[in-house]
């Protein structure tokens, strides 16, 4: 929709992307990454600026005062490169609007969650990130919330009655992981994935059966290991390797990159060569798959979109459109990463 | 020195310390880990605390009113594990004392670094930790700390005069990996060691030379592979493995674990026995060394210990005993973890 009240309140970046006819995350690229933007939707995203008065330097300014110049940023587990890539994105996208980020880490306890709600409203922050891993906290998330600062929920979808969100989609991301496989020739796949307590590995393993389902001659299979690390990975890898030697598995999509890291290393020990007798997919794009002997083929998750997108909704939020602001649920798409663990693909998606 | 005042001031950690005749270390694991400390140590550590009246958890209410109920935590790098243990420590000693943890990354840029110590004190925190890998930086930092809100430096010694600091001492680590490779039996070492520009691999170097030159019979050569990943140990492990194989090296001390995992995972497929062949230690502690089909020998950095001491020495500052505060500069020794690419030592230290 266009503005409502261009006169009471500034354009959002909503806004622009309705009017350019555009995604907010393009919107978010011409911002921060132009040279990732074709020319011409380049040209109609800021021609709708121009239109709407939209001065992205100026949110700061735009902002209600009586708050610091500051975002708060909850994690679930700092140890994790994902959330370290959310807080880059979180980062980049608050520094867009001439804000800075203020960070803290919940170790996912529902009680720290609550607890570091009220001390970034205690330090009079523009509003607060979260992040959320656990659906079975989000009530009490939803409870803790204090009235009047603007929270957006990331890495999980809330419903759009209560909050803004930024979630990635699991199940898509194992799906074209699986895909890939199929299409560069393997048919006997299996998916290697953790324990049953983990969310988005039980996503990826949806994503999987679903594209096995779709393909008739191909055979999918389910291993599960004790946890999504390196050793267990190792551990796996031995155990398939005598049937990977006597071509009963050709593809293997883990729902880790330490884990894929383990499998090929032990593989790889067993003399069986990758990706000729069997190719192998990752998870993550963490610095595991990059820096390897052979370099993992994977799916990268947009961490760094995550915590950039949720900045701007955020901001958007903190302008003060109030009651009639409008809350967002954006899922994103994962990408896959084709490295040397897999042949090129023989066909078209 | 007993503590001047009883009556005008709170006792601090360093009061208790010094009346017990212990380290400030040895205080913080009577308060958090008493398990670790000897009973005869914790009763004496007690029976200061009761003569000196001094109350741990009520640190937070006897704070100078007007500020937060936290403290800020500035980082270089919140993808390097250190920092991440930094920061766990320092939450676990400001949660000590009642209070919460904000972080910001400052990607070790200075400006960054200045900009955040403002937006902290606006945020009227307690006060703030820093980390800091540049000594260039300090003379920045130094100008930038708003006056009235204690700053505590990490993993950098700065000067007494000005500030409190925790730092950890690299070269001692150095030190002692390469002791423990002698003490094994190892004759022909060598040291993989990172470029020149990081300090604190040049500091692990300085304590490897010093061990070689204490040994007579004892060569130690160095090489240096292009920067401290996984991929740079391979490289490196492909090229010293015809050299080990012909008995002409015998110990390797990386300068990182992901180096060292490297080299392991070069060694191993070129059939090498560790560590029969050769013995290996790493540096660092992190989840490349522990999650590792050979689970690798290595230096723990004692982060989690430099964020706690970091956050003490803060609490005692800003509790007000103000013109009057000795600053002190802790150095920590960093802790060989022995696991299975070494062999058990035949000599004590």
């Amino acid at each position: 929709m266009p503005p409502k009240s261009p006169h009471k309140q500034r354009p959002s970046v909503g806004d622009v992307a309705t009017l350019a006819g555009v995604s907010l995350g393009t919107v978010s690229n011409v911002l921060n990454h132009p040279d990732k933007v074709a020319a011409s939707t380049r040209d109609r995203v800021e021609r709708a600026m121009t239109m709407l008065g939209y001065v992205p330097n100026t949110v700061a300014r735009s902002l209600q005062s009586g708050t610091t110049q500051s975002v708060g940023l909850i994690v679930s587990d700092l140890s994790n490169s994902l959330f370290v890539d959310i807080a880059r994105g979180a980062e980049s996208g608050v520094e867009q609007g001439g804000l800075t980020l203020m960070i803290a880490n919940s170790d996912a306890r529902v009680e720290r969650e609550s607890a570091y709600l009220r001390m970034f409203a205690q330090a009079r922050v523009t509003g607060v990130l979260m992040t959320l891993n656990d659906a079975a906290h989000f009530a009490a998330v939803a409870r803790a919330a204090p009235p009047g600062v603007p929270l957006v929920l990331l890495n999980f979808g809330a419903p759009v009655s209560q909050f803004c969100s930024v979630d990635v989609d699991n199940a898509l991301g194992g799906y074209v992981a699986t895909r890939h496989l199929i299409e560069s020739g393997c048919r006997r796949l299996v998916f290697v994935g953790g324990p049953h307590e983990l969310q988005p590995v039980v996503d990826r393993g949806k994503g999987f059966q679903r594209a096995i389902a779709e393909q008739p001659g191909v055979s999918g299979e389910v291993v599960t290991p004790d946890w999504i690390n390196r050793a267990d990975g190792w551990t796996t890898g031995v155990e398939l390797a005598t049937r990977v030697a006597r071509g009963e598995i050709d593809g293997i999509f883990a729902a880790s990159d330490l884990l894929a890291a383990g499998i090929v290393q032990a593989l790889s020990a067993a003399s069986i060569r990758i990706p000729d007798d069997v190719a192998i997919v990752g998870y993550d794009n963490n610095q595991a798959a990059w820096d390897s002997p052979v370099p993992i083929t994977t799916v990268a998750q947009p961490g760094e979109e995550v915590g950039r997108l949720g900045a701007m909704l955020l901001q958007d939020e903190a302008r003060g459109d109030g009651p009639e602001h409008t809350h967002s649920a954006i899922l994103l798409p994962p990408q896959l990463v084709v490295r040397g663990t897999t042949r090129p693909t023989t066909a078209g998606r």
